[in-house]
């Protein structure tokens, strides 16, 4: 395997180089593993103990709220990571459900796995540490503009976030998502067609 | 100063070890600075280049909506660190608006300085990329909770959360911060002083 293509360069950054040593251990940690479309991969309840890399594909986490409606928290695309981050970091219950709107291939590691990784190779943990830190900042982000912005103003910022997302994915996802009912997305549409915008 | 009696101790962890040449050069990274109650250490709408670790006092993040409400987002008490993230990391304007609400006594570091311990001193990373799984953890864990508990679960969990902390904070600060209005506050104390519970 030419070292350039490994699974590692997607994975971490085409950005940092690897030896082949240090790509082997890592492709070592990783399993490759495909799901149906539809597939519920993880139930809110059960404990999880990895975090998975898309490699294709496209999943969503949401919760069941106690009435039975449901909440869409993240969707994940090509290059994001998915998990439900408060059962896997704290090794505790998932309170979230995984399902895979699309057919999906993941790259799924665990927690211990990924601590070996970054005593071993020191620059895996500053490149997940920043990505992190983005991830922390954004979800913050979409936290605070429902309390600040439209509907109108999160979908926009959405369809952005998600580029080409809106084909593979339902209404009452994105619904869902935003926090609006299906109802008020037709509008949020069809008042967007209207003004061009 | 006794290398075990340094700030530094405090900030990262006495399961650290440091050399002396470390903690100065820590030391040296790290400005302490003090604010009377009642001053807004950070306007919405400023850069922010800074994150703040509280040695002692209680601040709070707030956001005002656009129709005017505030929304109390996190408080810090002594030990936590405090900002608002999204300015500090993505490098853009502050979103949120930074109180003392008692008295605080503040270690402030710039994302630079921040940047070059990690470098120099790389178990540092470790800690903090740890600590913001954490932060990341709880953050989402308050979110879902909005959407699945009750005010009074949630009130619950606020009082383990932030222990003693209700006798700092204005009755609004804690209904801001639980998404409900301070009557409601009023009635679920009732309630739990009468069951007891």
């Amino acid at each position: 395997m030419q070292e350039t293509n490994s699974i590692v360069y997607e994975i971490y950054s085409k950005e940092l180089s690897f030896t082949k040593r240090e790509i082997l251990f890592i492709e070592s940690k990783y399993e490759r593993v495909q799901f149906e479309k539809g597939t519920i991969i993880l139930k809110s309840g059960k404990f999880i103990k990895h975090q998975y890399f898309v490699f294709d594909g496209c999943l969503r986490t949401f919760l069941i709220s106690k009435s039975g409606k449901e909440h869409t928290i993240q969707f994940a695309i090509k290059n994001w990571w998915i998990s439900d981050y408060i059962g896997y970091f704290s090794e505790s219950k998932a309170v979230l459900n995984i399902e895979c709107i699309q057919e999906a291939t993941l790259y799924k590691i665990s927690k211990d796995d990924m601590e070996e990784i970054y005593a071993k190779i020191p620059k895996t943990e500053s490149y997940i540490r920043k990505k992190l830190e983005r991830s922390f900042a954004s979800f913050q982000k979409r936290i605070l503009a429902n309390l600040s912005q439209s509907a109108k103003e999160r979908y926009l910022n959405f369809t952005q976030e998600y580029p080409n997302i809106e084909q593979y994915v339902k209404n009452y996802h994105i619904a869902s998502y935003l926090g609006i009912t299906t109802e008020s997305l037709s509008r949020i549409r069809k008042e967007i067609a209207k003004s061009g915008s």
